[in-house]
C-alpha cells in the first residue's frame, strides 16, 4: 500500500515571520529578495541587465507572469531558454529559485505604446495589470521572502548595484526615477518617462471628491490636470543620487517593498480605490496600512524606447 | 568550487494558472485546497474534526498563523504535536503540506470572549485580526492552490463532507451559518453565532454616508441598528440544507474561496474599506472585483462556546 512505500519526511515548514529582518544592509544579512517581473515582451536587455545585477543570486527569488495569448507563448519560449542557461550553468551563479505563471485572464489592449497610453484605455488596461501583478505577488510570495522589488519587463538599464542601492535607504517603499534615452539630431539625451511617482495635490483631492465610485485619475495626461508634482521633474543636475522624496503615488517599473507591506495586505488594485489604481493605488494602499512610500529624484533607472 | 558539486535540478517552475480549474466536484477533479487558519488557541474538537473531513488529505495544505505572543506559544506546542502525529503516520493519511506561521505583530486586545467583543475593541481587534489573515494568504498561496477555506480555530463541529458541500455549489465565495451550542435548564439548544454574514441594508448606507473616512461598521452590535437582514436569523426549520441566498458581507469562521478571488487581489482590509473591516470588507472588495459571495442558511457548523 502507499503508507508502506519510503517516504520523504513529512512536509512541516515552520516559519518565523518575526525573524524575518529587513535592513538597510541585505547582502550582509542574508535576507532573500523576490524580484517580481510581469512580462509582456521579452527584452535581451532587460534579461542582461537582470545577469549584471551585483547583488549574490543565492538571495534572490524570481516571480514571472505572462499573458495568456499568442504573443505570450513567444514570450515564454525565450524567458525559458534564458531562464535555463542560468539554472543550468555554475551553481554559484544561478538564481535561488524561478516560478513562471501563465495569466488565466486576457489582455484586453494591444501592446503597441500609443495604443496602450491613450487615456480611454487606461483604466481597463492598468486593472488588468494590477491583477497580473496582484496574482503574481499572492503566488509566489513565500515565508522567506524580506524584500520584494517589482521590475518590469522594459526596464533595460539600472546601475548593477540596484538592490543594495535602493534597500540601503531601508523604507517601506522605495521607487527610482524611470527616464528614457532618445536621441534628437544625433544627439544622446534622456527624457522622463514613468509619471506614476509624485506628491499628492490640493487640485487633484478636489478634483477626486466630485468624481463618481468608480472613477480613477490617472497621472501624465493633460487632460487631467492635477497639479500633482512628479517625481519625474524633481531630477537635479548634478545632485545627490541618495536624496531621498516622501511620495503619495509611485510607479511600478522598478520599486523595492519590504515584504511585509505586501503580507499586511497592500495589493494594486484592479479597482478605483481613493480614485487611483495598480500602482498608485498600492502606495495610497500603503499609506492606509501605515506605510510611507520614498522616491530618489536623481538615481536613474531607464525604459526601453519602442 | 561550489559549481563542481553535484546538484539538485535548477529549481524553474511552470504554472498555468490558467490551467487551474475550480469545478463542483474538486475531488474527481483532484482540486487542491488550501485549509487556512488563524489560531489563537488550540481546541481539540476543531482538530478532531478536521481529521474527520472527508475530502482527501493528498489535495489538502494547511497554513497556520500563531501570535506572537506567550499564549502563542502553547498553541504552537499542542499544534506542532498534534501535526507529528498525523504528518509521521502512514503517508496515504497525511495532508499534503503544512506551514506554520509565527506572526511578526502582537495582538492589542486580550482573548477571552467578552472583552474581544467590546464594540470599542473591534476596530484595532479585527484589523489586527485582518493583518493575521493577509499575512497566512499572501505567504502560503502558491501556484497549485485551486481553493482557499478558510476555518476558524474555535470551529469545533462542522459536517464532515464540509469541503465537498460548499465546493459543490461551485461559488467564487460561499459561507456556512455560524452557530453555537448551548446547555439552557438541561436543554441542549443552539443560537446563531457569526453575524458578519448578512445582506445590506438602506439603513446602513445611509448610515455609512455620514461617516468618517476611518469610521467603521460592525455587525451584530445593538448600539449600531443597520437594519441589515442577517443570515444567523435566516436559518429554516426543516429548510433545504443547500439553499443557496446572495450575501454582501461574510464572516471567515468558515469560508470556502476560489483561490483567483484572492489572486486578483482580494484581501482582508485591515482599515475602513467602504466603511467595512476583515471578512465584511473582503467581500466588499471581492465584489468591487467582480465577484459574488453566497450563502448557505441552513448549512450549521458550529463555534466553541468558552
Ligand atoms: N503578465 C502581463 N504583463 C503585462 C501585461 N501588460 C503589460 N505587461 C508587462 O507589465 C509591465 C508594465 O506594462 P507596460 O505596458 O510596459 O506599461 P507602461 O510602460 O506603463 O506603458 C511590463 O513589464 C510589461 O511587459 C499583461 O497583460 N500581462
Ligand atoms: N494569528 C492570530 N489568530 C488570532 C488572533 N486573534 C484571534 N485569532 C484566531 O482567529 C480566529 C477568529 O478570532 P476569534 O477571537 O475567535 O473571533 P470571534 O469568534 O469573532 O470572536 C480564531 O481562529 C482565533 O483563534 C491573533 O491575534 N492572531
Ligand atoms: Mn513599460
Ligand atoms: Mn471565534
Amino acid at each position: 500500500s502507499a503508507s508502506q512505500r519510503p517516504s520523504k519526511p513529512p512536509p512541516v515548514k515552520h516559519y518565523k515571520l518575526n525573524g524575518l529582518t529587513t535592513s538597510n544592509d541585505p547582502k550582509t544579512n542574508r535576507e532573500t529578495v523576490l524580484i517580481l517581473t510581469p512580462m509582456a515582451k521579452f527584452y535581451d536587455q532587460y534579461w542582461n541587465n537582470l545577469l549584471a545585477l551585483t547583488f549574490p543570486r543565492d538571495l534572490i527569488e524570481l516571480g514571472f507572469i505572462v499573458p495568456n495569448s499568442r504573443e505570450g507563448n513567444i514570450v515564454l519560449g525565450k524567458l525559458q531558454k534564458a531562464i535555463d542557461k542560468v539554472q543550468s550553468g555554475p551553481k554559484a551563479h544561478r538564481f535561488a529559485g524561478v516560478t513562471v505563471l501563465r495569466q488565466d485572464f486576457d489582455v484586453p489592449v494591444s501592446q503597441n505604446e500609443k495604443d496602450r497610453h491613450a487615456l480611454a484605455a487606461q483604466k481597463e488596461r492598468r486593472a488588468a495589470m494590477a491583477k497580473a501583478r496582484n496574482s503574481l505577488v499572492f503566488t509566489t510570495l513565500g515565508p522567506t521572502i524580506a524584500w520584494v522589488m517589482w521590475l518590469d519587463a522594459d526596464i533595460v538599464e539600472t546601475p548593477h548595484t540596484l538592490i543594495e542601492d535602493l534597500a540601503m535607504h531601508n523604507k517601506d517603499i522605495i521607487v527610482p526615477n524611470c527616464y528614457q534615452r532618445y536621441t534628437e539630431n544625433g544627439v544622446q539625451k534622456i527624457r522622463p518617462y514613468d509619471f506614476n511617482s509624485w506628491h499628492e495635490s490640493e487640485t487633484a483631492l478636489k478634483m477626486a471628491e466630485k468624481l463618481g465610485p468608480d472613477d480613477i485619475i490617472v497621472e501624465g495626461y493633460k487632460e487631467i490636470a492635477t497639479w500633482r508634482s512628479l517625481m519625474a521633474y524633481e531630477l537635479k543636475d548634478g545632485g545627490q543620487i541618495h536624496a531621498e522624496t516622501k511620495l503619495d503615488g509611485v510607479g511600478g517599473t522598478v520599486l523595492l517593498v519590504k515584504a511585509e507591506v505586501h503580507r499586511d495586505g497592500a495589493m494594486f488594485p484592479p479597482f478605483a480605490f481613493y480614485h487611483l489604481i495598480e500602482t498608485e493605488g498600492f502606495a495610497k494602499m500603503a499609506k492606509r496600512l501605515g506605510y510611507q512610500p520614498w522616491g530618489l529624484p536623481n538615481y536613474l533607472v531607464y525604459h526601453y524606447n519602442e
